[in-house]
């Protein structure tokens, strides 16, 4: 929406004339800064540090769909509190009006940041080199920042994957966050963010999901489903494999023991050895996950297995048939484990980092490992649903809290159901 | 199933001859013994309570489903601890074989029951007067039996309805309990009974449920549901109204909260202010649910709203138009209350206890207090679904353990979407 | 703490002058308003209700606990508009410059209020009479407001206390809520406010609790516990028993089972038959509370109890020795009951009503029905603790959503245990 | 406890002599028959599977503790049949009385069994080799039997671990399952076996884990801690580092993040960035995990910071300092990781398979994802106990359902609190 006419700038201040000594640097904050709160949140923490400030200039939206702007003096005692609250308040969205460049510094040690490393968020993040803010590529929490000098560029690089004589940019200087802002699509991603509580109208939630998923692949973005093996136990494998087949998944995020759970299912009909007909615990069906891991081990792998005809079904076999990018990360839970699982952690993470490079959506389904590992690695403004429940799961991975995430607190059997069906119907 | 040929009378034995002093007696069990594990939790009992034991005879069925009969001598030391152990014993179902009449003492308080009051347990009970065994009416757990002498007849009695001179029966001679058997149905009550966990089959789960709705309406038996108010705000209240109208409930037992957020749901369209259609909180929302109230005391009651055509949709609404049995139980936390509520607990469990006459399965939807109340008033083999998302409400019921209660952990809203759109098709 | 020098006021505005049309209203703000992100959630709403704003004023304290002023301009296109975004603006805390009295309707039917009513909330509230702000007493949340106007008066009224003819407060105009501003202590009530997680500093927990109380009682005011059953299924009686001797307890909340288990414990060691010395069920122990309640009833009451030396240990001996406020109340679930327990909902709400006056903190320790019907009494600036395992009964309880609420997510015995144990230890 | 003079045999039987036609054989089952439910279990089976029975003899121990011994004739309608039944009996413990050796067959295909193989329980198992009855070591579910016919000995063996060649057990003949006894300790793991609940007495747990850690000692096993990150997130980290210090804990296995927040506490005084000391965020303190690894990564590990004076407080440091063993098993959600984590999942299952030989108590607390991996390789005798707040992970963990594994709804901090004061008080 076009921005329209501003009012007056406004000219707030506690700068205490009394007091007026010390330090003094601006700040200077844009977006919907009204509505997320960004500017309350920052002059709090300015007053919690131990500084003062003096609103210089305030320009507020018509609507509320308006971006603002906001510059803030900051003044503290000492230089000392002046950076450490520049660098809080860099990480809640604000970027001092006069930046410096990033100093870095080259990593002495392989698979290690060198002292005073810049830690990141999954937030959108520039660095300044030369006078110009540049954005980093590859963002992802907890990570440094390394600097291609020559190419002007900068990306995101996890702590193993550190060279010696790489240049790592440290300290808070040079470096902007940009505050993502809350979504303001109604019935969508808006009225669930609030509380994990499992008393919300549920068949908005799943409407919503059907909106999400829609709207990611009309916008052309990759869908990333991360499941564990309660989707099998509980029935759900079926529904999974309709999306798959439907072409409303792209990336498939998983451990062995979905992956073998499915394939028991596929090959003997129980799930964990309970039948998935009948309901009822199969004789010698305990020992039906390990026949189907062996099974698949002596066939070479899952595609051996699709291609020589004996897996006929499930959730792995449409992923092979439909030649999506599936990551099946190993545990130390694991059987077998079948061949295609990755046994290496590292390996397994870097290849999901690659995986989820134009995910849109994720949707988190029935596993607390595997979502807040993909939690972890994708970009804040990536969308992310976390269906359980347990609400526990759904807390812990909300403590990262951003407002792209929402938890629904449902059973992941209806839930998917019903999620196949609007979304695979045909059209009348 | 008819039984035929059993096999011979098996004889084992751990009296210990240098122990064969004492006093004995025989006691004699009957029933699916072996399939209900009755048989060694008997034995078990006898000799932890410091008995010893003696199978004199033991007969058990050619087929899974045929029953069997043993008789086995107690032996004890002294006459007070086999009197404790036959004590014992008759609760899991063992009698003995030369019984004595039951003993009663005349209530000397009213209100209270004599010491050494005979207390009941949920199980198919029977008394023996003038040496017949006469079957226990009216079985209630936790209640005393009063006999009416003349009548030749016997009940139980909630404690607060003793009057002085009702002669009680006191002591556990002349009282057999006669075990529930475990259900054989394959598919319906039989494959839940274990553990209280999530991650089972769901779609098996509704069908056995759509199952035994069907099952006790065939025979002649009622439904009786009983629900809390996150029916309402999960958007399932459509879904229960339904099962109402199609005829498929016949008791009804709620709170405040739940008629209220229903009533709240027909005249705003928001259930504890949160709008059903959009799952956003409506602006001054939260007092839809006093103002629904406040409508409804300002015509009267639910009834009067309904004939005055100001309620027109919802579970109270389908109630009242198909005039089946409504107890609305009040409690310490309700606003208002609507005018049908009953404020008094003692006549809110009486009228419960008349509700639930008939009743053949009874399906308690996320209400731990609801669901525990009618748990206590029923009779151990009426049918028990307990459906919650949250698995402690159904682990406290549970832990009243009779064979007859299946807990579902799952999701309320799409169960009873599921269940509605199963009982309520038409037929094609 | 005193307030000082205060900075120059902003004047930001998003008035549109070409939208410069329509009705016009000024309120103001005052308190923590940068603290408690107050000023941006008006101007949200305004912006979501459709109004536009100007602000007119501002002025921002020096220090983080200094207050704050605003008074904005709101703007829409017709009447009706502003009264919503007004009457709404009121629950926020805003409060016009230009305010009118309150309107009246005389009560026109008993137990009812006149349509249009004013619905309150738990925050502190003050009617305009005769052009004079007055102070609403008796605050409780989903009641109406009564005015006494010879006496210049104006309380709260539960619906049911209704009588006709009583002038009902009705519409937004004339009432005013004042925000209640967030603790600022440090590790006290400042850092548990927000998730409701399990994965916190328990130590600090407590500490935290045992400040709290020995803070409300320093102020003179009462300490309210509201406890289940669980609290003696756990083996925590003892700990609450040496509370309440210790005089830090001055008003007992609970229902039949917590004293009939308490009881059960005094006369026979279990709770619901379990041994709370050895863990294990006794034989027939499952009996006991009912004899435990049949005992008591025998005696005409706890109080008797105590008297003949019967009762000499638990919760209840405790309460009637220290003669502490104890409300017992009934509900569906009750066996017996004892016969303090007060079996009719309203009369039960009516005693909690009065019991409440001058309590300052109130612990909420593992009961849901309890909890939430004393939530639902208490005024707003009244400290609460809500206690669970279960993070479900703390997300239902804090959806209240009041800054005075936390919950911890704790097992209740080891907490009560650490609680007794700091506050009644011997000074060395 | 010796056993003395048993009853006569008994002859119970269900033999149809009208289908005394088909294939016989007899089985046997020894030990605490009764108490363990076995054989009414056994022949339930049989019934279910389509045989008919005849308890050939029976004799049943005189006390609760002595063994018993039943020997069954199992009669079906043909062999396929009959060796269903027989192999399902073996699992349930039943042998039969006129054994064969084991077949075998050489595996054909690396890192998979040849198809038929006999997959692995728990329980300790023996095989027929020349007819002599043969411990299977190295006992683990979910596994193959390789034979060394030469040294006529056998062990599980991974399905990973298989080389062309090696000789594995096919179908159940020569197989039999000892079934571990249920415990008869009072008090210890007594009482806690049944339902998984929160609302049992909580001191008795602790005392009773007290005794266990006591005995295992005494008995000259091994204890073995699994622990997850919430140890450190609820203040527990100095409770486990004071057992190891204590010398209590001879193996402990976590993973990255619990080593990881355990450096943090030792470094930072956070967990998460949560002061462990205030229990409020740090500023900043989000980082500090990953500058903890980041600091020990450069220092080359956590032996080499404990070594330079680094790392000087915590379960990580006591564990160097003690040198008991510990397992740190990598998982997709690391940071870092530090670098005495093994990233492979396979590597890291060997270590642990080494590490808990010798181990008679394992606690597993507040992890699911090492609590599972643990639970797959241990041996059904070893004593397990899981602690968790959250139920439905002790409900994952008990679904293995050996006899020796309690579960414990507490919260975990309180716990490890009271067993570190228990176990480490000075004597007096």
């Amino acid at each position: 929406m076009s921005q329209q006419e501003r009012g007056r700038a406004p000219e707030p201040s506690n700068v205490n004339p009394s007091k007026a000594t010390g330090v003094v640097e601006e700040i200077e904050v844009r977006g919907h800064i009204v509505d997320s709160l960004l500017l309350p949140k920052i002059l709090d923490r300015i007053l919690l540090m131990g500084g003062t400030f003096e609103i210089r200039e305030c320009k507020i939206g018509v609507r509320r769909t308006d971006p603002s702007y906001a510059r803030v003096a900051i003044r503290a005692d000492d230089h000392e509190t002046l950076k450490a609250i520049l660098g809080d308040l860099v990480e809640h969205g604000a970027s001092p009006v006069h930046p410096e460049d990033a100093a870095m510094v080259s990593a002495d040690i392989a698979g290690a940041f060198p002292e005073g490393f810049y830690s990141t968020t999954s937030q959108p993040t520039q660095v300044r080199l030369n006078g110009r803010w540049i954005e980093v590529d590859d963002q992802e929490m907890d990570c440094g920042i390394v600097v291609d000098r020559l190419a002007g560029k900068a990306r995101c690089i996890p702590m193993c994957h550190v060279e010696i004589g790489m240049p790592i940019v440290v300290g808070h200087a040079g470096v902007r966050v940009l505050p993502i802002e809350r979504p303001r699509e109604v019935g969508i991603f808006g009225f669930m963010g609030s509380t994990v509580s499992s008393e919300k109208p549920k068949s908005i939630s799943v409407r919503s999901v059907v909106e999400a998923i829609r709207t990611t692949r009309a916008e052309g973005k990759k869908v990333l489903l991360v499941v564990g093996p309660a989707i099998v136990h509980t029935g759900s494998a079926g529904h999974v494999a309709r999306l798959i087949k439907a072409g409303l998944v792209q990336v498939l995020f998983a451990g062995n023991a979905l992956a073998t759970h499915d394939i028991e299912q596929a090959l003997f009909g129980t799930s964990l050895g309970v039948s998935l007909t009948h309901g009822e615990p199969i004789e010698h069906g305990h020992e039906h996950h390990l026949r189907a891991i062996n099974a698949i081990r002596r066939l070479g792998g899952i595609a051996g297995a699709v291609e020589r005809g004996v897996l006929t079904s499930g959730i792995m076999y449409e992923s092979v048939k439909s030649g999506i990018e599936v990551v099946l990360a190993g545990s130390i839970r694991d059987d077998g484990p079948l061949p295609e699982v990755i046994t290496d952690t590292l390996v397994a993470q870097d290849r999901m980092r690659q995986a989820i490079r134009g995910v849109g959506l994720a949707l988190l389904i029935a596993t607390a490992l595997h979502s807040i590992a993909t939690g972890n690695l994708l970009p804040g403004w990536v969308k992310v649903v976390c269906v359980d429940i347990n609400p526990a799961t759904i807390t812990k991975l909300s403590d990262r809290g951003t407002f792209q995430t929402i938890g629904l607190v449902t059973d992941v059997e209806p839930f998917l159901r019903s999620l196949a069906a609007e979304l695979t119907a045909e059209p009348g």
